[in-house]
């Protein structure tokens, strides 16, 4: 394939950026890739690996002569990031971002994007529990969606072409405004997090049920639970800060169908719990057939037979 | 590796129930198994696949002459059929099930065992999101653990024998008392499982949020739920009217963790959203540690890479 951009900067090198190299490279998309991370350790990780055709130390030198630039650090530091950045920016060049909500990303980043620069949110959805620039790889994005969410003025030639790596990197792009994706984000993600991070602490406060029984008997569902809930504290941190409207909306219905099934459950009520747990089974049978989860038992792991 | 029991009967003929069988097959544990289950469709399908050595039409012939006898069927079931098998029961068989909460089951099946019957209870922590009698391998319980949960007088050899089959099956062995049995499984699996089909539930209903979305963008966290949530409705049903009180006791707790993370998400408290999400990560790790779950992203699903 050729090119997509000549100049790609990757700001911020976690799975996410790290895998975004590895992918740029597999589809030859870009001419150089550099990279920039605050931490002198990562960058000195970065390097070992041989991840970026060149690490740099200072933000400036990242971002200087790049066509695209794609902010990938906690959601939280995005605004600051913009405006360091900013004055170095080339003309006619993209911002992107990779953050997991949109709204505050646009309201942070958007007043610090100099005339001339294009800027057009994204955000791939794709990750794994682990986290920093070893645990990127190539293949994170193939049939994984990512969304663009062009902001008033996005320019189309722009938008197109940030479509294009997208695609080459293996992901399905689509279009959103930045409210709906914070509501299905929400819902898809943010608050089955939450919930997630909140059970785990529940088994841990419990003093009754030894941390070592916890983890012993882990396996009769909660250890699913727990991979979420091994997710970055940081990025996490900022996703529920920034997008608390829907996030708490959402949660304020999960509570709602928590309390009935509890009602149901405090009553004696069988039929509502089996029609309830009837439909759910629905879901999951699109899932597959969308080809977003495998059917294998269990994840296919533990080796697990169909 | 020797016979541990000349014959095993299993009644109902589900996951659980093929998984025993297949691994008993494998483990050459048993001189030969029946099989039983109420409808004649489960047990054609029994029979077109070589599940048991003899699937039976009726109870009755199935449990005859049989040294163990295993309550494979829903929770709620099971007192009706160990009152209606009671009377064919072979003298010094054993009595065992495998079912989710162990108060309920002791309570229900108890009184039906007759004099110089053993009665071991038992609760096997492994299963996947499918069901039916074709969804079993002989592999389930490997490196999983099994839980005997003796009652008042079971006969020590007994318990010694039936523990001997779990661990020819592949699965390690503990025991434990019935009522602490139904509070850590509590922990570890019902409450896990209601919170998921609350959640999955939650976004079913969601009206702005269309059911495609809800498919398409699941990999961000969401669909891992679905899966838990796509588990059997009428053993989950059973689950919960049975182990009522310590369900109830846990949801408390967590309606109250999530209380107050909402909280801190509603006034922007980010240090304690950043300290919780860091404690629960090293939960995550004891579970890897201690063989229960892969380190692999993603649980290895679709070829994600370490």
């Amino acid at each position: 394939m050729s090119h997509v951009y000549e100049r790609v900067a990757l700001i911020g090198l976690g799975l996410i950026a790290s895998s975004m190299f590895w992918a740029i490279r597999r589809g030859d998309l870009a001419g150089e890739v550099t990279g920039y991370a605050r931490s002198a350790g990562t960058r000195e990780t970065a390097r070992r690996i041989g991840l970026c055709d060149r690490v740099c130390d200072t933000l400036e030198e990242a971002v200087s002569g790049a066509d695209l630039v794609v902010l990938c650090v906690p959601v939280g530091a995005m605004g600051a990031v913009a405006e360091a950045m900013a004055p170095h920016l080339k003309p006619g060049a993209t911002v992107s971002d990779v953050g997991s909500v949109k709204k505050a990303v646009i309201d942070a980043v958007g007043p610090h994007i100099p005339e001339g620069v294009h800027f057009v949110p994204a955000h791939p959805l794709a990750g794994t529990e682990h986290s920093g620039p070893e645990s990127g790889f190539a293949t994170l994005f193939d049939n994984r969606w990512s969304l663009l969410v062009p902001v008033v003025g996005s320019d189309p030639g722009a938008v197109a072409r940030l479509r294009a790596l997208w695609e080459g990197m293996g992901a399905n792009v689509e279009e959103m405004d930045a409210e709906h994706h914070d509501l299905v984000l929400a819902v898809t993600s943010h608050t089955p997090h939450l919930i997630a991070y909140t059970m785990v602490g529940v088994a841990d406060d419990l003093r009754r049920v030894t941390d070592s029984e916890v983890i012993k008997y882990s396996a009769a569902g909660f250890r699913d639970f727990t991979r979420i809930a091994a997710s970055d504290p940081t990025m996490w941190r900022d996703v529920f800060l920034t997008n608390k409207e829907a996030t708490l909306e959402i949660l304020g219905r999960f509570t709602e169908e928590l309390f009935a099934l509890q009602r149901a459950i405090r009553t004696g009520d069988g039929e509502q719990l089996f029609d309830y747990f009837t439909r759910t089974r629905a879901i999951r049978r699109g899932i597959i057939e969308a080809g977003q989860d495998t059917d294998a038992p269990d994840f296919g792991r533990a080796g697990a037979k169909k």
